[in-house]
This record gives structure tokens, C-alpha cells and sequence, in this order.
């Protein structure tokens, strides 16, 4: 395997000959599909060759490149965010969703659909400037912990996937997240966990708007969503950010599907993997479950040949913390 | 000159010791201000230092890379468009606006406001893929010709800004386009001519949905606009799509005051700069024109020290053409 990557390594200078770029990966077919894309695409003369600049990744996050249960981390920080913003909101006491959120009352709140926790993102969301939001992402981030680890939410990224998106810089690539997480939630943070810049962080997003606050020009945030980044929206938001067709895609879930179509659908080797959460005892192991539901998704990788990930079987370690123990 | 900027030029090993960096830039204090920035925020040590990765510079294109007159290039291509689709649209006859741009009659047209050409360039900007645009502003592009100079649109940039974006991504820093004029259509052309890919373009756009055509995935274009990318709209845009705020801002007209704005008023050294087109025989001359209007944006940067180019004055060429006569 090393062989065949040789001259795209030897020439980025990133890795020394013969060493593995991907040791968290057992030997197998998604690691030797990934080589060998990637062999194809850097290798100057190679049918494949992609110029670097057209060398773009995306990469859905909750799920694919850090965990999403027992709920996205974000619903976490929202109910957080509640809870701290309730005593200067006594009438949350009279809306059963709220009331719900406030006594951990989780049959209710999921019994609000995507609906009512839509109201409780932008709620939460907004109402501050652009500048104080990220720092109480910032302080979030830094001291809440996972119900099931008891460890900071971004311990709990995926070793294998860091190994990838570094693999892939290496060789040109520029790395995208493309999420139907927050966009300023995730920018606060990407780029210290996983080198993603904030230029390269694509989300949801609700409405900002410029004002003069005491002389002071500032973008507040408004209690509306503007972006929903998920399905269909997922290749709508990358045409408007990047305005190129990736030629790679990483997900996890259906959410995913309109992604890895439309990167699929380009002319030239394209590459589309899928994350499949099948290690109950390092993370979780679910297909069809209502957060993160893959269905269709893994049936059109199944169709089309894209790289399935089995969690379980293909990853030898899960998060960056098992390689230190 | 050169002494000032030796270290970082020496540095990034762009720039041979002692050339001019900026050379159709004539001596003065608008370079000489460009140039002392440049050296505090690239020098190590300089209490004015910034990190590479926080280096972002914003620019405004119409007026400010290329000129915007007779009027702003892509109205020329809408009405082209418009005049391309009328065989194929025997009711736009009935339609005055229509009508008005079909038989050059500009008067109508111009009375018609931006609510009116805003109709038409939704109008021709959609009803078609991404990709399918995409090639229509590229053949476009390279047979249109300026009425003026009788050249391509692309010949008519500024070439003492291609210096100066050279000069600062030279410098560590990453350049952006931030336009009121249309995302795709720029992106189409923008790293050919100025070196700023897709992903660093950011526009006015409409609305674009994905769909299965046979299927194919694909992106077809909407006829309803979904961002405005002036004024109020560009530092919401700058946050959107770049999530930092810039260290450095470059416009012309009051549509990118609170661009300028927004840039000045982060921490640290920050730069503002307004081009003023002064040059009645090389280009165009206007302050207060009812397109390109810089007045309020005008004032304010000689109330806040934004730098002021006078183009008659400060630069000793205008377009790329002059320098190979």
C-alpha cells in the first residue's frame, strides 16, 4: 500500500517512506479504496490526476467525524443554554416545550418534532451579537461533558477520520465540513479539533443583521432560520460556499444522501464513503434509528459502490483518547 | 520603501530584494500606507502582528478591481441574455421594461429602478443548471465586448490592484472578493483574471434548488433572488461565508461602507481603503454618479483615515493593457 502512494507522498514531503498515514484503519477494503483514490487523483500522469485545486472534501460532522448520540451535541448546548437563560424568562414556565426542556421531561421535547426544537435553536441562537455567541460556544465547549464518556464533547471525535482529513491535506485536498449543525457553533471549535479552518465550516445558520450599537457596527443574531443544511440543502450550501463540485464526500447518515450524489455525479474518479455505526461497546451501533437515520443512504452506496465504513470491523481505535491510554 | 518590507518579503521569498512590489503605484501616501500595514501585520515581533491564518483581506469588485462604467458589466450580460431569450419569449413585446431593453431604449430602462432590473436579472440568470449558466457567462465573458475601449470586460481590471492582491497573498494573506454582483457569474472568470477561486468569491445570487433531471443530480436556478451582497449585506455575507472578520477592506462607493466599517472597528491594526475614480481620460470620473455613489462612504473615511486613492493621482497605469503597449 505504501508503494502505491509513494510518489504523492514523496512529493507533499508529508509522511516518511513506508510509514502508514492511516494506522487507525485495519487493513481492508475501505482503507485500500481510500489509497486508491487518492493515489489516482494526486499522481501526475495517472488517468485520475485531479489539479490541486480542484482537490475538495466535504464532510458532514455529527456522525461522520464525531459522535451524535445519545442526541447531537448541539441539542446539548441548547437545553444548557435554556436552563441558563430561564430565570430571566419566567414565562417559559407556561409553554409546555420549554417546561419540558427545564424538567429533562425528553418524551415531550422529542414529542415537538424537528419543529419545536427549530424554535428552541433559534431561541437560544439568538439575541446576542456575533462576537458574544461564539464566546459562550467557547465556554460551552470547554465544560460540558458527555452523559455516556463524562469527557469534553470534541474528546469525542473520530481518531480514524483526523488521520483521513490530515491524509487528504497532505495531498492537496482542501477539507470542508458540511453540516446540518450550527455553522457558528461548529466555527468556534473546527479548527482546533480537526484543522478546519472557519472559511471551510458550512452549516445551518438563522438570520444575522447589521446594526449600529452605540457607534459600535455589529451583527446580531435574529431568532429566524435562514439555512437549513441538511438534505437537498447540502448541495445548495456547497455550490453558494465553495462553488465547486467536490470531488470526495464523507457522511453517515440519509441527511448525507443529495451530498454524495451530487459530488458522485461529477465527471473524473469521484470517491464517497459512509460511516456505519456498528460498535455498541466503543460508541454505538445504529442504521435506522430516528437521529441519524441511515436508509436509503447506505442502499444508493450499495447501488453506486461507494465505501461503507464499518465502525466495528474497520477502525482499529475510535477516539484520540484510546491512543493514549 | 523596500528596507521597511524586507523582512516578510524575505520571508515569503516572492519579491526579489529591493524590487517594487507595487509598480504602478506612484510614490505617495496611499502606498505608503498599503505598504506600512503590510510590513506591521507580517513582521514578527511588530506590535501589529497577525497571524497568517488571520489575515483576510475583502475587496469589492465592480469599481474597485475592474471598472463599473458605462454601467456594471453584468447588466451588459443581462441585457444580452435578455435579447439572446427573446426569440423564444414573444410576450416580453407587451412588458415596457422588456420592451425598453430590447429596442436600447435605456431611459425606461433606467426608470424602472433596481426593483425593475432586479426582475431581469433574475429573469436571465435562471431557469437553467448551475453548470449550464456556468458556460453561458463563459462564452459570454470572452466575446462581450466594453463600449468604451472595445476590449473584453476582462482586460478593463485595475492593474495596480492586481499588484496589490499579488502583493498581500504574497504576504500570507487569503483574498476575497465580496461583490454585489452575482456569485456565479463572477466565480466563472474571478481566478483567471485576479487569482481568487470559486470558494473566495462572494456575491449577490439567487435561489438554487436541487432536483433529480433524469436522474442526474443537478442544481437548477431559481428566478427569486436570495441574497442582496450590498451594503448592510456584506459584512452578514463576510460572516456567512468567510466567519472572521477581515483585517483589511477595498471599495469604492457607498455600497461598501459598512463593509469598511465592519472590517475597522475588530482589534488590532486594521486597513480600509477607498478608490476614487478621478480619471475623466484614462477611465471614468465620478463622486456622487446615481451609480457607484460614493459619498457617505467617502466621508467617513477621511473622518476614520481610511486610505484614499486618487486613481489619477496614485496610479501610473490603469489596466494590464497599457504596461504590454
Amino acid at each position: 500500500m505504501t508503494t502505491a502512494i509513494s510518489p504523492s507522498t514523496v512529493a507533499f514531503g508529508e509522511y516518511a517512506q513506508g510509514e502508514d498515514p492511516l494506522p487507525s484503519w485495519n487493513e481492508g477494503s475501505a482503507k485500500q479504496n481510500i489509497v486508491d483514490f487518492v493515489c489516482g487523483v494526486t499522481t501526475t500522469g495517472h488517468p485520475h490526476f485531479v489539479k490541486p485545486e480542484e482537490r475538495v472534501a466535504v464532510f458532514d460532522n455529527d456522525g461522520t467525524l464525531w459522535t451524535e448520540m445519545p442526541a447531537y451535541f448541539q441539542l446539548a448546548f441548547i437545553f444548557d443554554r435554556l436552563k441558563a437563560l430561564a430565570p430571566q424568562h419566567p414565562e417559559w414556565k407556561d409553554k409546555p416545550l420549554y417546561l419540558a426542556v427545564l424538567e429533562g421531561d425528553m418524551k415531550t421535547v422529542a414529542a415537538g418534532g424537528l419543529r419545536g426544537l427549530l424554535e428552541l435553536a433559534t431561541v437560544t441562537h439568538a439575541g446576542m451579537t456575533t462576537d458574544e455567541f461564539s464566546k459562550i460556544v467557547e465556554e460551552w465547549i470547554e465544560t460540558a461533558r458527555h452523559p455516556k464518556f463524562n469527557r469534553p464533547y470534541t474528546d469525542l471525535i473520530y481518531q480514524p477520520m483526523l488521520e483521513l482529513l490530515a491524509y487528504l491535506r497532505a495531498h492537496g485536498f482542501k477539507t470542508f465540513i458540511v453540516s446540518g449543525g450550527g455553522i457558528d457553533f461548529m466555527r468556534v471549535w473546527a479548527d482546533k479539533v480537526y484543522g478546519i479552518p472557519p472559511e471551510q465550516v458550512i452549516g445551518s445558520s438563522i438570520v444575522t443583521k447589521f446594526e449600529m450599537l452605540a457607534g459600535v457596527p455589529v451583527l446580531m443574531r435574529l431568532p429566524e432560520l435562514n439555512f437549513m443544511d441538511d438534505n437537498v440543502g447540502k448541495p445548495v450550501a456547497i455550490n453558494m460556499h465553495i462553488g465547486r463540485r467536490p470531488i470526495a464526500a464523507f457522511g453517515n447518515s440519509d441527511g448525507d444522501l443529495q451530498m454524495l450524489q451530487w459530488t458522485a455525479a461529477g465527471t473524473g474518479s469521484r470517491f464517497g464513503l459512509i460511516v456505519r455505526h456498528t460498535d455498541s461497546v466503543r460508541e454505538y451501533a445504529y442504521d435506522r434509528s430516528p437521529l441519524g437515520t441511515l436508509d436509503k443512504a447506505l442502499a444508493e452506496a450499495q447501488a453506486k459502490g461507494w465505501t461503507v465504513v464499518d465502525m466495528k470491523q474497520d477502525w482499529k481505535c475510535i477516539y484520540p483518547f484510546e491512543t493514549r491510554k
